[in-house]
Order: C-alpha cells, then sequence, then structure tokens
C-alpha cells in the first residue's frame, strides 16, 4: 500500500471539511484504492502543524476549534506558514483551500505555481486564480507533467466540470446556464416568497451565515463571474478571464420587479451563462415551472450537448464538508490514475 | 496513432445511434485521445456487414434505412448473424446494442459472456442481462480482466452510473430515487396537463411513438424496475436482482387521482426508489415545486450522499443519439485508460 502525502493550505471552512472528510473517508479510500492519505503539513494564515509521519485529522480540527490557531497543534505546531509550508516537508498532492482573492488572486497563485514547480499535483477550492490567471496555470500544469483538478471551484458539492469532461466526455458543449451562487439564490427566493426587502433579506442572510458581513462578492455577481470564466476556459475552452464578462448582481432588484414577473408566472434568479457569444452574469427571469425555479442555496447548471441534448444538475453549491467532498472527488481520480 | 475495433451488436434505435455518433465525433476522439475508432462488424437481428478495415458509418446507416438488412452493405454484407459476428473479425471492443430481454437476457448475455471469455471489452445498453445476471456479467468481467461499462442502460443520455461512481467518488450513496421511464413521465404528464384518461394519453402516446406498440414494459413499471436493480448493484453495492423489486406501473392510476392530488398541489410520478431498505418502482405524489416535477418524457434522479448531501440530476432518457452518446463517453473512458 502506498503513501499518499497531502499538504492542506489553508483552514478555513473548507481546510476544515477536507480534514473532516479525510478523517471519514481515509479507510474507505485505503480500501477501494490502496492508498493511504496522509496530511504531512496544514496551514491556516499565519501557523500550521508540519509532521512527515502524518498529522491526525480530529486533533488538527480540535486544536484550531479551541485555540485558533494551528500553531498549537500538540509538538507539531509551527510558526511556519504561508508558501514556506511546501519546502517544509515531502509530499505528493497539495490541497490548496486558501480564500479566494479577486484582487490578485495571492496567496493561491503562488502556492499553487510552485508546487507545480516542484512536480506536484494541486487540488484547489480556489475560484480566484483560475478567474484571473487560468491561461498561465494550465500552461505551467502542463510544462510541470503534474494533475491539477478544480471541481470545487464551480458549485460546490455540485459536479460540473467533471461531469462535463468525463461524465459527458463524447458531447461537444456549446453552452451552460446556471444558478452558481447560493446567497443570492437565496435572497431573491426569500424576497419572493415572503414578499420582504432586499435590504432585509440580506440583513436575515448575513445573520442565518448564508451572506457574509461583506456581501459584495456575492450580491454584485462577482462570485459568479468567477465561476462563469472558470467554465468557459475549463468545459468550452474559451480563452477567457474575468474582465471579459458583463457583470450585474442583484443589489438593485427591486421587490416590485420579483412581484410583478411572479405574477405572470416567473421568479428572478441570478443567472450565470457561458457561450461562446456571451459570458454574462445577471438577473434573469426563469418560468416558475422550470428546473431553474430552485429554491434556498442550491446551485444548478443546464448544460447543452449536441449529442446528449440538455443535461441540468444540481446540489449544494457550499458547505464545508459539501466543497471538500468535491475536492475529495478530486483528490481520488488523481490517485487512482497513478 | 492506435486503432479501436469495434463490434457493433444490434441496429435498431440505439445501434444506429452509435453508427452516427462515431461518424460524428470519430474525429474529435483521434485528436483528443490519439484512437482510431473503426466499426469491423455491425449486426442487425439476422445480417451483418463484416470488413477487417472498418466500415463506414454512413453507409452502415443508409444500407439499412433502404434495404431493412445490413446483408446489403456493398462487397461485405454477410449472412453471419448473432454470435458468430465475433468469431468473425478481430475486434478490441464489443458494443451491444441489442434489444432488452427481461424474460432470459438473451441474446445480449450470450454476446456479453462470450466477449468477456475471449478476453473484450464491452460496453451495453441493455438492461436485460444487468437486471437478471448481474452478479455472473461482473464475475466473469472480473476474471477475464476487462472493462464493462453500461451508463446508457439506466438514464439514456441522463449520466448517473459514472456520476455516481467517478463524479462523486469520495461519497457514500445511500438511496437514489428518481424518474427512470420516459415514456410513464410523458403519460403522467399529459393526464395532469391535459386532464385525459389514461387509455387515451396511452394511445397518443403511442402515435407519436413515444410509447410502443405493446407498452407493457413501460406502463407496467418492468422498464423501471430493471434500471432499480441495476442502480442497486451497480452504485449501492446491493447484491439484487429483478425479482427483489417491489414493482407498480401507472396503468391503474386514475384522472380521477391525478386530479385529486393536483387540487393538493401535487402531481402523480412513477418513482423507482434504491436504498438498502427497499427496491421499489410505483407511483407516488410529489410536490409541484419539487425536482421531481419534471414533464415530457425527461428522467431525473435524486442521489442521497453522505459528504455532498443530495445531487439531482436530469436529461433525456431515451432518443438513438442520446442513447448512444452515453455509450460513446463509457468508449472514450475505456479507451483514454489503455
Amino acid at each position: 500500500m502506498d503513501d499518499c502525502r497531502l499538504i492542506l493550505l489553508g483552514f478555513g471552512a473548507v481546510g476544515k471539511g477536507v480534514a473532516r472528510g479525510i478523517s471519514l473517508k481515509k479507510e474507505m479510500i485505503n480500501e477501494k484504492y490502496g492508498i493511504n492519505l496522509k496530511i504531512v503539513a496544514a496551514a491556516d494564515s499565519s501557523t500550521s502543524a508540519i509532521c512527515q509521519d502524518g498529522l491526525d485529522e480530529e486533533l488538527l480540527l480540535k486544536t484550531k476549534e479551541e485555540s485558533g490557531k494551528l500553531l498549537s497543534y500538540p509538538e507539531y505546531g509551527s510558526d511556519i506558514s504561508g508558501i514556506d509550508v511546501l519546502d517544509a516537508v515531502d509530499y505528493d498532492v497539495l490541497i490548496e483551500a486558501s480564500p479566494t482573492n479577486i484582487e490578485d488572486a495571492e496567496p493561491a497563485k503562488s502556492f499553487t505555481l510552485k508546487a507545480f514547480a516542484d512536480g506536484k499535483d494541486v487540488v484547489t477550492s480556489n475560484k480566484g486564480h483560475l478567474a484571473l490567471f487560468y491561461k498561465e496555470l494550465i500552461e505551467a500544469k502542463e510544462k510541470a507533467g503534474v494533475d491539477f483538478k478544480f471541481e470545487a471551484s464551480v458549485g460546490g458539492a455540485m459536479p460540473i466540470i467533471n461531469l462535463c469532461q468525463e461524465t459527458l466526455a463524447s458531447c461537444g458543449i456549446s453552452s451552460i446556464k446556471g444558478i452558481l451562487n447560493g446567497t443570492t439564490n437565496y435572497i431573491l427566493s426569500r424576497m419572493t416568497t415572503e414578499g420582504m426587502s432586499y435590504e432585509n433579506t440580506l440583513a436575515e442572510a448575513q445573520q442565518l451565515g448564508i451572506a457574509e458581513t461583506n456581501p459584495t462578492q456575492d450580491v454584485e455577481g462577482i462570485d459568479a463571474a468567477c465561476k462563469v470564466v472558470i467554465l468557459a476556459n475549463s468545459v468550452l475552452g474559451i480563452d477567457a478571464t474575468y474582465d471579459d464578462v458583463e457583470v450585474r448582481g442583484i443589489s438593485d432588484v427591486s421587490l416590485d420587479a420579483i412581484n410583478l414577473a411572479k405574477e405572470e408566472g416567473y421568479f428572478v434568479k441570478l443567472i450565470g451563462e457561458v457561450s461562446e457569444k456571451q459570458l454574462k452574469v445577471s438577473p434573469r427571469l426563469v418560468k416558475k415551472n422550470s428546473p431553474f425555479a430552485i429554491d434556498g442555496t442550491l446551485n444548478l447548471a443546464n448544460v447543452t450537448t449536441d449529442l446528449a441534448d440538455d443535461i441540468t444538475v444540481m446540489g449544494k453549491g457550499a458547505g464545508s464538508l459539501e466543497t471538500a467532498s468535491a475536492m475529495l472527488t478530486d483528490l481520488i481520480n488523481i490517485i487512482k490514475d497513478k
């Protein structure tokens, strides 16, 4: 049985989900694929825990929960952080789960390029570096001859990139239309069903932890636009970057507009659209009986293909363990091919 | 560039779709995977066309269309048929597209076991041998050390088996609930929206070619039950066969029952359910706003997982090219791993 040594960079909601997911699934992965997963380093924003023999996933979670810092991990806590962790220990795959940064894509971009340069495979949940520097990343990955997988970057647990690339491998894909942001779908759904104003619904979503304190990335469509760029590049082969997307969010969608649409049998949804003709995020009317009429924080994608006609998929677009599940699937698909 | 030599057994709607799909996609497959697909034999129920250098897909389609028999294929038409075709020519992968037979699973079972015994990979769209003899087939496949893929047997173009096994590889799957038969979904949808009786709607579906002249397999739930068995075995790892499924079809669903459900905000749908607890096909009420409320001939499956929560997928459950697309994806996933 072979070891697969992992470095986990980022220990927020997604990173914690990965630790929990590995704790839950390492036995299954061992039995099914003959691979022994070992987290040899895990890092939060300023500290880490590093041990060549492998860290205990549950102890990582407990340490972070209790002290807020991985530095407190018994015996192996360290003040090494960031990119230096990648030099501190031997590893096979980088699990990159740092927060998305849509300004300069750091630190995800540096982490990823460094791993490629060192000949390591990377699994990421990050949208920033993919949305801003897709081409550069893929060129570096190909030069290095490594694997690079990023299912979790679009739609959380909802499979879409692997679905298109592998599960629909025979099909040409001409467009994808989807609800790619759960926070805005929650807000629009609640405005529709409860007749609440945008401001009050946003406040409610913030209280529930569905919207962030600074909700800009979600409500202004930035998050969805990143996903549009990633799908354009990875599925449709369009050489696009963030600036190519026409973006309008939901902050100016009025309750009046929602009510008027509702009277005519329509809902207002924030739709991301990916095709050769356009890359766009905007509030759109969807028919009340269409698959797009999903409520709550669900994500949905409708894929138009040549051979298989339309395929629609939906699932949880966020969530700690849910997003981690997509990263673990990517990891399994990397190791089973070795 | 390597050749991949195919034998195509069965030249009805699915077999024709495969020939058309290969004609459309062989260049893409060649460019992307470096594999040259060649149909070296194609057989209908009593004749065939056989040529070690490869047959022309469009000429196969034209021959069948014009004469009804592949025997008329210029120069290479033959009266060899059935299992003998597998001995008549060298090949790499059997594409098994014969009609489903739920009595004794022939000829699909013999075709498939013969190919395994000869060390060949098999892609099938057939439900009969999988629903009746799953365990025997998998044991024979494993003994032979070959690939065996059957995405097209459940849900046509809708990805479900590969979706669960590969795209959700990290997840444990505890149940699948789905609309697994397009014909019955069409009939129930039309009864609901048009207020037509079962008998009249069935007659309409037969006129449109959506229901067969003998509609028993669809309307009595037999087709959906086969799919339940295949999912139970392949996704949930339950050792089940057709007799383990509790089956009730839609032929006794009255318009009154549908109207009553509708008044209360529900639709009647034929639901297949797969879990450790039960394997069942029966008419069930679904909420009018739920994803299950899809109209027409669409198929849908809701997969309950441990890590990713619920994932739902929908797509065309039938159609010549649509079903063939699933077989071509299986074929690509076999050849790209060689």
